[in-house]
């Protein structure tokens, strides 16, 4: 069934709102609609009030005044500008960074691709319109201060012009640190980087009279093994609610159960972001629930 | 035991290098030592090189030739400045955004507290020099382009100056969508809105004669459903190891586990964050591979 279009009420009527400083002493007001207490990754169908001009200069759009109304409220910079950031919406991984001005902004609202104003060509430029590997916004968020955007969206494939997953790279302390190159270590944080740690540990050669393989190493290469410490690990983790243990050690289970569990997605070379990827859509089309409901209970 | 003072070799010794672009093609090559194989948000202790000038301007800070040369590779605009951002190391929530200047960067790298160039103020500022609220840097990277700058790091506190967790709490779709004011949606990634999902869940109402209580809710009131539920999910998520059972399958049932983990950890009150700051730092201290074998194995 297609997607009713969204009601367009107005954002805010007063004029200190659309100046930027509204009357609830916020600088926009958060508005929400009951629909919109769906988690935040909920991709809505695309906005519908913005349009390309015809005849208009190439990138062009026209906005309605719900729209307009919510460009006026951003602070855009002397140039017109504002920061834009892509997230993964997934993994939380910061893509790429880039600048909007009114225009690119909202042809992100109406499109959903992450779209950007490139200071260097004085144009919009989609990510992705010459790679095809496009940022497919899920939702928008701005700051506390109205001049900071973030894009959080999915991406079709690499953002970065290198082919890396994300154009950050370059680790300053390493670079303080050595003076061999390497290839570059992609910002991550704790989940994937403990993925990456049991992907290397996966391509460690173990060699008769070499040292002690690393338990990482063991798990990999013992199937009964990994599965026996799953199941111990989901033993424990329940233990600590039916036993009343304290919080911290329902914390360390879970760890245990996570890192475990995460050995064998290595093994089945199975990415925690397809997992995530999974769960977004489950909930986002209600669908966790009800399965669980119907298939297991 | 002290960390050994790191070995200050030269990043890059090339003019080109110094110019920003790099023999290699690319701006500036990341360079890695033997130890920064280790996952990403190792933390060192403060990198010594950079100190502050004694009698200088407040915030002036004096850097060695390495520092210097990695800030001379980083493309300031004509102000100076580089956008820089804030991201929690654990969650992947990206806190604020500001602007740094080549001595903001300078005392972050050497103070591990992020540091920024406020551009009402024209100076330096350290995120919660007022508020007590730091954001303790793991981690700084770099883009492709060397003109935008991410801080990794853990917060003391609550980011934005409201007191939200991060700055990011206006979703435009929701604006778009409702005239209805709310007390703003947080910028959430896949896992964490799941999590919030589950505490909503939680704070519903199951009165006798109403609609039938989500799946969720049952859970959350039914600690044997519960642990049966994580028993089984962990045993399906095993067969598809020993069973050999196709990827989609497996990125299914983990995702099942994870799902109904975090259920348990919403009735013993324990958030994702806790768990992810113990993987971090069992990873980082080579702890939970050390405790798992010495313990279990």
């Amino acid at each position: 069934m297609a997607a009713a279009a969204p009601t367009h009420a107005p954002v805010c009527s007063s004029s200190a709102c659309r100046a930027g400083i509204c009357s609830s002493g916020t600088p926009f007001p958060s508005f929400r609609s009951a629909e919109a207490s769906a988690p935040g990754w909920r991709r809505r169908e695309p906005y519908p009030a913005v349009s390309v001009v015809p005849g208009s200069a190439p990138g062009a759009v026209a906005v309605d005044t719900e729209v307009d109304t919510l460009l006026d409220s951003v602070k855009w910079d002397s140039k017109g500008l504002a920061v834009a950031i892509a997230q993964n919406v997934d993994t939380g991984a910061i893509l790429m960074q880039g600048f909007a001005n009114k225009e690119a902004l909202a042809k992100t609202i109406s499109t959903r691709k992450a779209t950007f104003f490139s200071r260097s060509r004085s144009s919009l430029w989609t990510k992705g319109e010459t790679s095809m590997n496009f940022i497919n916004v899920h939702d928008i968020f701005l700051d506390c201060d109205h001049d900071s955007i973030i894009y959080l969206g999915k991406p079709d494939g690499p953002t970065c012009h290198t082919g890396a997953e994300t154009c950050y790279y370059t680790s300053v302390y390493d670079a303080l640190q050595s003076s061999k190159p390497n290839e570059g270590r992609q910002v991550m944080t704790t989940l994937y980087s403990l993925e990456d740690t049991i992907s290397r540990r996966q391509e460690e050669i173990v060699t008769e009279g070499g040292g002690k393989p690393s338990w990482t190493k063991k798990l990999l290469l013992d199937n009964q093994l990994l599965c026996s410490k799953i199941r111990e690990e989901a033993g424990e983790l329940i233990q600590t609610l039916l036993e009343n243990e304290d919080q911290s050690r329902a914390a360390s289970e879970m760890a245990d159960l996570l890192y475990h569990a995460m050995v064998l997605l290595r093994v089945k070379d199975v990415k925690m972001e397809e997992v995530l990827e999974i769960l977004r859509k489950r909930f986002s089309q209600s669908g966790i629930e009800e399965k669980a409901s119907r298939n297991k209970s």
